[in-house]
């Protein structure tokens, strides 16, 4: 807790987690679905995406209020995402974040069901819940940001093609590509969300865009990086040991120093980008650093 | 061929459904989602979703135009909800439309994605593939009312109270609520959606969501009524013998008889609302003969 955004972020997490729970619980619905629903909601997790929505309304020195419930929005898509993912059909994982996996909890038709709610649901927060200081165009704008982020050309299509992609040796530029859609394309929309909700004049919406790709893609190779230093200290596996099981990451493409490098001007791009915009530079230049350190 | 519904249904089902294969063709995204998407949504089916949109601005006298991608995205979400109705998990169905359901030819994991893809990319067809002509307002309003008829407050909660039914003795009550959200809410949907694009009058736009509540559990009590009749005309199965099964229907509840003065008193409804609109009123009248009378 030494920096600007960690603060913001302690602050705000509260916040969006109280909120995130409410938007849910005033839907009239079957109660399992609810509860299905309202498990993986709260099952915790650093509430990254609707906290840089809020942060970028912060340092253009705006209301964050409307933030709210636009963060939300991208969170439920996160946590749907989340739980399809973790189906036995998909990665047919039993544990996230510690806790048994929602179809684990609740069998695989609620998963799939609570998933399907999520989705749906998501959209509701921009249409609906955002003040009627946000004008209509700019909430369709809101929506259609968030479709494009999340739909067959953002993180469906990027984890379809991570499907396809697995136990073959893919080229940097379709591993880039892929990890563009399924990871660094949400988070761009709570980039991007957050300065169209701050009124930012459009070019620096575009350049914003642009920091977002590669704070996204640096995000993914922080993930690479720490599978297998978290793996060294943990259990002394050797470094590079995870391309034997045949999937491509950015060390076992680029070696783990290539994949240091790489993150390291990801880094130093999106923060090139950020010293030519007009608003408070430190929250933003906290959060690159964020993503390029962070251990967990 | 008789009536005017079936001669205005057979020249608008094919522009909707090269449209609908069009708006997919033209997304970006991973071959193998591309073609599960495209398999589902070519796979035939009555359209009624959106050929409803087209009848109900027909009826006003208005240009269908904006009602093609109005009545293709609630046929999107139709279809989605086939494909993630199907999956072992849930239905388990082999079978659809004489076919082999979605995860039987891709695989279940892009079926589960192929359902949330065509989810999510159904709002951008309201969103961004109306004409300028319908204000953001009236299509934010569009996206508002099918995500009421789609989500946790419509056909997810329907689905799920349908699963929380199994296998159960429910009140006629619950069972009409179970069928108003998993059938009704979303062919009220093209009905509501086809008078808010005529600019109907608001009260008329509220007597037609009523008027598609009595089409819906209709439409419902018809598909009760022909899981029997259908069986005794072809395999000699006796009358009411699915009541065995414990799956709570209309027959099951009110004798095959009550059904059909059910379905009756419904469709007499239906009519009688349409009458006071300031419509023409033969094709929605045909619609409810279609609806009481249909054979599959």
């Amino acid at each position: 807790m030494t920096n600007k955004l960690d603060a913001f972020l302690a602050s705000r997490k509260q916040l969006i987690e109280q909120q995130l729970s409410l938007y849910t619980e005033r839907l009239a619905m079957p109660e399992t679905l609810k509860k299905s629903m309202l498990y993986s909601l709260e099952a915790g997790g650093k509430r990254l995406r609707p906290l840089v929505v809020l942060a970028v309304l912060n340092a253009y020195g705006k209301d964050e209020k409307d933030g709210i419930p636009v963060g939300c929005a991208v969170e439920m898509i996160h946590t749907y995402s989340l739980i399809h993912d973790d189906l036995p059909c998909m990665d047919d994982d039993d544990l996230r974040r510690g806790k048994p996996t929602n179809h684990k909890v609740f069998g695989e038709a609620a998963a799939v069901l609570a998933g399907d709610g999520l989705l749906t649901e998501s959209f509701k927060l921009i249409t609906s819940h955002v003040s009627e200081a946000v004008s209509a165009e700019k909430r369709l704008r809101l929506v259609d940001e968030l479709i494009s982020a999340a739909g067959t050309e953002g993180m469906v299509g990027g984890q379809a093609a991570d499907m396809e992609a697995e136990q073959k040796r893919i080229t940097l530029e379709e591993l880039e590509s892929i990890h563009e859609r399924k990871t660094a394309k949400l988070l761009g929309f709570s980039v991007t969300a957050g300065a169209i909700l701050a009124d930012a004049p459009e070019d620096e919406v575009e350049k914003l865009r642009l920091f977002s790709s590669h704070i996204g893609i640096g995000f993914q190779i922080r993930d690479d990086i720490l599978d297998i230093e978290g793996h060294e200290e943990k259990i002394g596996k050797p470094v590079g040991s995870d391309s034997s099981n045949e999937k491509s990451t950015y060390p076992s493409l680029l070696t783990l120093e290539g994949a240091k490098e790489k993150l390291a001007y990801h880094i130093s791009e999106a923060k090139q980008i950020i010293s030519g915009l007009s608003l408070q530079k430190e929250l933003l230049h906290d959060l690159c650093d964020l993503i390029a350190a962070r251990d967990h």
